[in-house]
């Protein structure tokens, strides 16, 4: 029996069709169940546009509300019946076994807090983004999502449920963990990740010790642990490196015919090339440590972005994911291996 | 009567071929005057092999000890008669105008604090560090420089040295000043920054709010002020994407024949391409709010590199900085618009 995911039809920049055909995609090829959330009519109606469609497993739940990129907090709180809200609610009543949003990150976050809730054990729930390395692998950082001002026992919390991630979603045995520091030794840093490395090389990881910003997408870490303003800064420092390339290049391919001409032959290659920095293929952030499967994807996805989020959302729920978090956390406590907060 | 300007002939990767070609091209160039601080017989037999550096107003001034990049705190202290010690003392004494290095950026932050010593009222000096934009102008980030755990205070002092520094060396009028932060509202942030923003406000700079990682690159923004543990975060990162945008570049334009052949045409533009993105234009890191000038530039220098880090050293020194961020930072305190610490 497949997993049943909800998917928020009214997240993404272009929604609802990135969501529609994400879901009919996932349908198809993954086997996924999808409740698409958002107005029920809008939804019916574009859905039907697609012959075949209502032969696969996807259902419409209605939801009055969207929450907008620019609604602040009170707007978001206001909206009851926003598909955010809406969607979390059927994971929470157990109709979905998780839910995927491509909208506003802040409030998906919050929601999902106020919804689902912390598993127990986990003090603060961490968005952890997936990139793309130069050996071709993928690595997480985590926290991206704004848990400012940590304490240490908060990272030591991110590092158990990284680990957990990486092994469960990215089948790897034993996921190298960093954390991200501004020297390798341990007696650099900030007091912060001074206090952390501590707890962290206690832990029955595989803690490889301080990481530095160059390190993330060399492939020699996997999970990167991080305060969630520093991984913020990072994750969007990287985002701002990457449009300044893309910029760049393109001047500079433009410049002249023959660099045109030059292009044009080489195009795949740029094609391969935006294919291998791509964002979609990792299906987006995984709020990690809530009761429940929430992931948060950019609101700039396609269709591929959310056909792979909602494959990931499965495979978290079937791969227990959160049952592993919160066993795990039992565990190292009971055996002191964990700061109590 | 040009500038004298001290050189640390023994600092990068390849030292001292791109000290002593830069040191040659600046008196060239720029008119610059040059002493040539490292072990005196090495740099003689060097210099002898460049017809014509004999005319040209370059010294050498020996020094009979090198720092590593890998010597640690201990190793840097003992080395009484390093390059870099040497150098410095050059500056302290008179004897230079500034002084520039590609060396160990850590051992050359603390040996400048260590001889220069601070400028009345600077807490902490910053290493600002200059990169280029998507609108093609230069924007800097300080600290970046491993001062870690700031507090409100030393990032206004940041502010109001990186104000000056971009009005002195880049021409700017009236730079736009930015705190790095996860979100544009003065509410974001975490306690340090929205602190900052509070004192921040009410400087007489052109104080545009927070702006984030992505920002850093878009040209929107001259001077960006952060703690030195999430700048130093926010530089390294971005060399890592820089790398894995290389790596994978590389990589899918060899892939096929077809692709090598239009790259072949293109190479034009991958030159333009790297120069636009080449971060020896800028002429290196300057640790502002020291007595006296010092810059630090990448271990990774090469000639040109080192050609302009001489050049904005003597362009620091006759642009008089420190006057100014002494004069401005003690008019603001008796107007009570800078805080005390």
């Amino acid at each position: 029996m497949p997993s049943v995911i909800a998917l928020d039809a009214m997240g993404s920049d272009k929604a609802p069709k990135p969501e529609i055909e994400g879901a009919l995609q996932a349908a198809r090829h993954h086997g996924a169940s999808v409740l698409l959330v958002g107005p029920e009519p809008q939804l019916r109606a574009e859905l039907a546009r697609y012959p075949g469609a209502s032969r696969l497993p996807i259902e419409v739940v209605h939801a009055s509300e969207v929450i907008t990129m620019d609604d602040k907090v009170e707007a978001i709180r206001a909206k009851r019946d926003s598909s955010i809200r809406v969607g979390l609610r059927l994971v929470r009543d157990g109709r979905a076994a998780g839910f995927v949003t491509a909208g506003n990150t802040g409030a998906a976050m919050a929601t999902t807090r106020m919804v689902l809730g912390s598993l127990p054990g986990v003090d603060r729930p961490a968005l952890a983004a997936a990139f793309p390395t130069v050996l071709n692998t993928a690595a997480i950082l985590l926290d991206v999502g704004a848990n400012v001002d940590c304490t240490a026992i908060n990272l030591e919390q991110f590092a158990v449920m990284g680990d957990i991630y990486c092994r469960a979603i990215f089948g790897m045995k034993r996921p190298r963990i960093g954390l991200l520091s501004i020297g390798e030794e341990e007696t650099k840093g900030n007091e912060l990740t001074r206090e952390a490395f501590q707890l962290l090389k206690r832990l029955p990881i595989n803690f490889i010790g301080n990481v530095e910003g160059r390190d993330l997408y060399n492939g020699h870490v996997d999970v990167i642990v991080a305060d969630g303003f520093v991984g913020n800064v990072a994750l969007k420092t990287s985002e701002g490196v990457a449009r300044l390339v893309r910029a760049v290049l393109k001047e500079t391919l433009k410049a002249t015919i023959t660099r045109q001409f030059g292009a044009l032959l080489s195009r795949n290659a740029f094609s391969d090339f935006k294919k291998r920095l791509d964002h979609t293929e990792y299906g987006g952030a995984p709020l990690l440590g809530v009761k429940g499967v929430s992931i948060i994807t950019h609101g700039s996805s396609n269709t591929n972005a959310i056909k792979n989020a909602i494959r990931v959302a499965a495979e978290f729920a079937e791969g227990k994911v959160n049952e592993t978090i919160e066993r795990e956390l039992a565990g190292l406590r009971s055996h002191a291996a964990l700061s109590t907060s």
